[in-house]
């Protein structure tokens, strides 16, 4: 999880410098780096007040040695997330032909959050029981995580893929090739309003649209169970550039950043999108499947209950 | 139009080659090399059928001076159809601030064909009446039309535009900012669903989502009345390596073509997409703007009555 890896962050500024004040600056500086992932500040706030708790010399190690719990609580809480995905794949495979397409959109696999990744989690653990797994995989403009990161780490799992443009996907959908969708999350609403990687919702849409469940895979640390509807989480907007330039590999295997659009182009960049809790068929956390919805999330979470 | 080209790469077989088997081997790989396209077909058999009552001595000449008639007629079609979408705009502006903001997906302007363009047309009409216009405009991957073409055939007319990645569209609609969609068709089959670039569809349902128009700017010979509904329309599968690998200018302004992908990664890339009659709010022709419904295109084209 990004949470990991800003707790990591945090332990390498002990090491240059461990006063509070530096503490509290690198962590207001991590946690402004994605303002949109929840689970940034929730492993921040944790870590930061573990920190406080100890004196300057211990800090360097005990933020070390917090990160390293963290990441393998991380590895556990996903792979639960796993087994509890497994089953709507199981019960999928059941359903039809033993074979079961996913389509997946964005990086939420072992890159970005440690051992098992969220929305990848339920498809290695269905590879583990041996049901056959086709995954489509969005591109995912503009930073194009589903090339270059998930197409990636399934080819190194040696899950079958095939990488799609964006546009791709609903397409799919209504020819029907398309059996769940599985993505991850950046922020839950306690509605179950789902707030990741812009483009979701327009797969969302198609998948309601063609009656194929459209399944988020996400730790209960991405749940903000103090934001009653995603309509009022900030999205991120980012660079233009990234919009009107792209790199990648030439043929020589050189490095190489090319524009796509004609020069002085404007762009806009909106990095996330919200999706109604309406269009999503459930909830996979480290404690079950439940609805996207405030119900189904306080049944999971009742420690979380949010005031009315 | 598409089917104008044709009109002239059959013209300029004829200099070639005037012989009837040469111009019935050219009409058929002109019409292989876009079967999506119903107006590719329509030109070409028009042309063919010319050009087999002239005589063969007759015929470069003769296919040429067809050419420019169609050329023309084009022109004067595509000019009629934004006379027709700008009363849409128009009384969008009416209703609204003044300022019209529009979305749009590949490119049906110019460039493609010849004067006007079809969902351009409406654009530039309301340019030239003084409405404020602002386009949106889908990369459209893979080929990113949008992005090299309609980008800069705006900039070339002045009309304030930004790039936005295929995945932004939704979420820029759900944020009340975008007033109206207006894309161009490859075909419309006689019950109003439309066949057009890979993406379309995921637009026109987040255009239904938010309840905006979705309006879809088409000549007449891109109706495809022999066909009752756009679910058989035989998608084009086009070449894999235009999803993994893209071209552009680099720093130097140096054309290079790099991959996005991992070396070996396979890919999907479905050239278009149908989208069904229920999103689509309505059609503007050269005779008017109908409902995107059998009866809607009936009542303006009662000479081409489908038989039931």
């Amino acid at each position: 999880l990004i949470g990991v890896t800003a707790a990591f962050g945090l332990a390498l500024a002990m090491q240059i410098d461990p006063s509070d004040d530096h503490l509290a600056q690198a962590a207001e500086s991590l946690e402004r780096a994605r303002p949109t992932a929840v689970n940034l500040g929730w492993a921040i706030r944790r870590a930061g007040a573990h920190l406080r708790g100890c004196a300057r010399s211990e800090r360097p190690a005990a933020a070390f040695a917090l990160a390293d719990v963290m990441a393998r609580e991380d590895v556990e809480c996903n792979e639960s997330l796993g087994e509890h995905g497994l089953a709507l794949i199981r019960a999928a495979a059941e359903r039809g032909d033993g074979r079961v397409s996913i389509l997946t959109h964005c990086n939420a696999g072992w890159l970005a959050t440690v051992d098992w990744g969220t929305a990848t989690a339920p498809i290695y653990k269905a590879m583990q029981e041996g049901i056959e797994i086709e995954v489509f995989v969005d591109e995912t403009r503009p930073r194009n995580q589903g090339a270059s990161l998930t197409a990636w780490e399934l080819s190194q799992q040696g899950v079958s893929h095939h990488l799609i443009v964006d546009n791709a996907g609903g397409h799919l959908m209504r020819q029907g090739k398309v059996d769940m969708v599985i993505v991850g999350a950046d922020r839950i609403a306690a509605n179950g309003d789902v707030c990741n990687k812009i483009g979701t919702y327009l797969k969302a849409l198609a998948a309601f649209d063609n009656k194929v469940p459209f399944h988020v895979a996400a730790p209960s640390s991405s749940i903000d169970f103090s934001l009653s509807e995603g309509v009022s989480i900030a999205i991120e907007e980012r660079d233009p550039h990234e919009v009107t330039h792209i790199s990648g590999l030439d043929e020589e295997g050189v490095w190489r950043t090319i524009s796509v659009a004609p020069a002085g182009a404007r762009a806009l960049n909106p990095g996330f999108d919200v999706t109604p809790a309406r269009l999503v068929s459930s909830l996979i956390t480290e404690r079950g499947v439940c609805a996207a919805s405030a119900s189904g999330l306080a049944a999971l979470y009742p420690d979380h209950l949010t005031i009315g």
